[in-house]
C-alpha cells in the first residue's frame, strides 16, 4: 500500500535538519559539538534537587500529593510563585497585579509545549506568523507542520527593525492578508540564535504597531514573548518584559521556562496568557495530557519557595560567563578579523558572521571540513524561515558554549578557526 | 473586538462536561466523588519512589543524566525494558522480537499524549474515527477539537460487536467514506467506562475485518489498542495484546502507561508504533516537547529494572480488589435489583445500568438529587460519541472505586442508593 494514511500535518512535518546534526553527533564519539542547545552539565542543581526531593518525601501526605494527578492548569502554589517571580523580575508596581495574575498562568511540559499549544490555539493552515529573522528553528518546524507561512522581520542590535515590521504589516494590509496574521513571535532575551536582547522600547513599539493593524486584521495580533533565556543573563541589567506594558496586557503571551535555568531534565515551562485565549488553550492542554507531571511541578514550587532557584541562578550565570569568555577569547585568537560576533551577556550562543560571499552553510566547505575534524556547529541558514521575499544568508554559525566543557570549547574553536582561516 | 483570532481547532475545543464535574467536586469539600479517574492514594509507591530517587542521586553522573535533556523518542533503557515487559506480558515466543522491537517504542508524557500525537499523525478535519460505544470521553474531546466524525461500534461482553463493525465498514464503503477512516480506537482491558475486556479473538477478528476494507480505503486502517488499565487486573488471567498477532504487526498501535499502575504524578506513557508511522509521529513529538522529562523516564526505567514496578502491582491489585468488592457489596445492598452491573475484575470502574426509560444523565433527577446529597458520579451519557445513527442511552452511571476510601465508597453508594431506590 503506497499511502500510510498520514494526515496533512504529518506529511508536512519534515525531518528538521537539526535532527540530522544530532545523529551525526551521536555517531562520532570524538566529535566536539558546539551545536546542541543542551545546558551545562556540571552546574546542574544536583544537591538542591536531592534536598527538595527529601523534603517532599519526608511526609507521606506531601509525597502522595506529588505522585497523584493534578489539574490541567497546573499546581496552584507553583502558579502563584511563578507569577510573583515574574512580577518581581519586571519590577512591577503594586497596582499591576492584573498583568501577573496567577489565574492567567498555565504550566506546561517545557515552554516548547506552550509554543505548540499557542500555535494550535491561534493558527489555521494558510495563516501567517511574523517571526524574527533569524529565529528558533524548532518553532519553524511547528509552523511548517501546521501549514503556516512566515513573514520575517530583520533584527537590529536592540530587537526588531520596527520600520520593517510596519512596512510588512502595510504590505499584508494591501494584499488583504492581515486577517491571516495572528501573532508576532519574538525571543526577547539573548535570542536564539543571534544573541540579540530586545529593549523595552522595541517591545512597546512593536505592540503599538500591531494594534494599529488590528482593525484591518479584525482580531488581535498577539505579541508572543519567548523569554527562555532570560534567567541566563550574566552581564548587565535585566529588562522588563512586555507584560509590564499595562496598555497592552491582553495582547502579550509571555512564555517562560524553568528547564534551562534549573534542570532540562525537569521539563516545566509556563505561559502567561491573555484572558480571552485562556479557556481555549487550557482545553487544548487538557486534550494533550490533562496537566504537567505533578511531581515535577511540586519540585519547582519548592525550588522557588525555598529560594533554591534564586540561589542557583548566580552559580549558573557565573559558569556561563566563564564559558562565554573562554569561547570569545578563543574566537579572538583563532578567527581572522573578518569574522564578526558580539560578546555575549547571557544565553547559550555566540553568533559568528563570515564576510559576505563566504558560506558556513550545510553544504559549505567550512561545514564539511569542520566535520572532518570532528567539530559540529549549527549552520546559521537553518535558523532562517522560508520567506521568498529575501535571500537567507549562509554566512553565519551558531556556536553554543552551553554544553561543552571549557577545554572542549577551546579545542573546538581551534579546530574551527583553522578551517575558517583557510577559507576566508 | 468580537473575534479573538482563535483557530478552528480552538473554536471546536468545547469545554468537556467532565471539567464541570471537577469544578463541582472542588467547590464542595463534603462531596464524595465517585466520578474522577484518580487512582488510589494510599497505595502510591512512596517508599519505592524514594528508594529510586536515592539511587539516582547517589551518583552525580547518574543525577546529571537524569537532570539533562534526553532524546525525542525517549530513554533507551526505558524503551528496552518496556518492550521486554510487553513481550513477557504477551507470553510472546522468541521469534516475535520484531513486534516488540524497542526501536518502535515512543515514550510520551502520559498515554494521553500518545493518543493526541496519533490523532494528529493520522487524521485531517472531516476524517472518521471508529470508536467503541461507549468510550473514553477525553479521547472524544481530542476528536471533536480536530473536527473528526465518529462511527460507534457497540460492545459485547468480550469486546466489539464484529457484525456491527463489518456492517459499519460496509456502509462506509458504500457511501465512499472509507478513505476518510484512519483508525479504530479500542480500550481493550477493563474498558473505560464499561469495564469490558476484549478477547484476543475479537482483536484478531477486528483486525481481519479492517484489513478487508483497506483496499477501498486506499490506506491502512489502524487498530489502536489503548491498554491503560491492563496492569490493574486483580482477577483472572491477562490476555495477550494485538501485538501478539504476528500477521497484523504493522496495523496495531499499542498505547500503554506507567501512570495509573505506578504513580499518576509521574506522567510516563508509551506507544508501540507501526514502522511506517514512526518517523512522522516522532517529528510531531519533537515539535510538542522534543522528549518527555528525562528524570521521570529514568525513574521508571529503574522501577522496571529493579523489579519494584513488578512488585508494586500485586499491592495495587489487592487494594483495588478490596475496593471493588466494597463497592459491589454496597451496590448489592443499596441498589434495587433492576439496576445491573458486572462484578469488576480490574480497572477502576463499575458501570451500572438503570432499567430502560430511567435517566441518570446530567439533567436527570437522580444526578441532581445525588449531587444535593454530595455524591458525584459520571453520567454515562458523557461517554457516548456524537453519532446521529443511534440514540445514546442516558441510563448508565460510571462509578469509580479508584480514588475514594472504602468508607467513602460505602457512604457514597448508600447516598446514591437512596436516590436510585426512590426513582426506579
Amino acid at each position: 500500500m503506497k499511502s500510510h494514511g498520514l494526515s496533512e500535518l504529518a506529511r508536512r512535518s519534515i525531518d528538521p535538519p537539526i535532527s540530522w546534526l544530532m545523529k551525526v553527533a551521536l555517531a562520532r564519539p570524538e566529535l566536539i559539538s558546539l551545536a546542541a542547545g543542551f545546558t551545562d552539565d556540571l552546574s546542574l542543581p544536583i544537591d538542591e534537587t536531592r534536598a527538595i526531593l527529601d523534603e517532599i518525601f519526608a511526609s507521606p501526605k506531601q509525597a502522595r500529593a506529588a505522585l497523584q494527578y493534578g489539574s490541567t492548569l497546573g499546581d496552584g502554589t507553583l502558579r502563584r510563585l511563578t507569577a510573583e517571580w515574574l512580577r518581581e523580575q519586571d519590577g512591577a508596581p503594586g497596582n499591576s497585579a492584573g498583568a501577573y495574575d496567577p489565574d492567567r498562568l498555565l504550566i506546561t511540559h517545557g515552554s516548547q509545549q506552550l509554543l505548540y499549544l499557542l500555535t494550535e490555539c491561534l493558527c489555521d493552515p494558510g495563516d501567517i506568523v511574523l517571526v524574527e529573522d533569524p529565529t528558533y528553528f524548532v518553532f519553524l518546524s511547528i509552523l511548517q507542520s501546521h501549514g503556516l507561512a512566515c513573514r520575517t522581520i530583520p533584527l537590529e542590535s536592540d530587537g526588531l527593525d520596527l520600520g520593517r515590521l510596519e512596512s510588512t504589516l502595510e504590505s499584508l494590509k494591501r494584499s488583504g492578508d492581515l486577517p491571516r496574521v495572528k501573532m508576532l513571535y519574538t525571543i526577547t532575551y539573548f535570542q536564539n540564535p543571534s544573541g540579540v536582547t530586545t529593549s523595552l522600547q522595541k517591545k512597546s513599539g512593536a505592540l503599538f504597531l500591531l494594534r494599529q493593524f488590528e482593525r484591518d486584521a479584525r482580531h488581535p495580533i498577539y505579541f508572543v514573548e519567548d523569554a527562555a533565556y532570560r534567567d541566563l543573563r550574566f552581564e548587565g541589567k535585566d529588562i522588563a518584559s512586555a507584560l509590564s506594558l499595562a496598555a497592552h496586557r491582553n495582547r502579550v503571551v509571555y512564555s517562560g521556562t524553568f528547564s534551562k535555568p534549573f534542570a532540562t531534565g525537569i521539563r516545566v515551562g509556563y505561559g502567561l496568557i491573555p484572558r480571552p485565549l485562556l479557556p481555549a488553550i487550557t482545553r487544548i492542554k487538557g486534550n494533550h495530557d490533562f496537566g504537567t507531571s505533578n511531581l515535577l511541578q511540586q519540585m519547582l514550587a519548592r525550588a522557588l519557595d525555598s529560594c533554591r532557584y534564586r540561589a542557583h541562578l548566580p552559580v549558573l550565570q557565573q559558569r556561563y560567563r566563564k564559558k562565554a569568555a573562554v569561547m570569545a577569547k578563543a574566537l579572538r585568537e583563532q578567527f581572522p578579523d573578518e569574522v564578526t560576533w558580539q560578546e555575549p551577556k547571557g544565553g547559550l550562543y555566540i553568533w559568528a558572521r563570515l564576510p559576505a560571499g563566504r558560506s558556513a552553510g550545510m553544504k559549505s566547505d567550512i561545514f564539511k571540513r569542520a566535520l572532518d575534524r570532528d567539530l559540529l556547529y549549527v549552520p546559521g541558514e537553518l535558523c532562517y524561515a522560508p520567506d521568498p521575499t529575501r535571500r537567507a544568508p549562509k554566512t553565519e554559525m551558531r556556536l553554543s558554549f552551553g554544553s561543552a566543557s571549557e577545554e572542549k570549547i577551546r579545542q573546538g574553536i581551534e579546530r574551527l578557526g583553522a578551517v575558517v582561516r583557510d577559507r576566508v
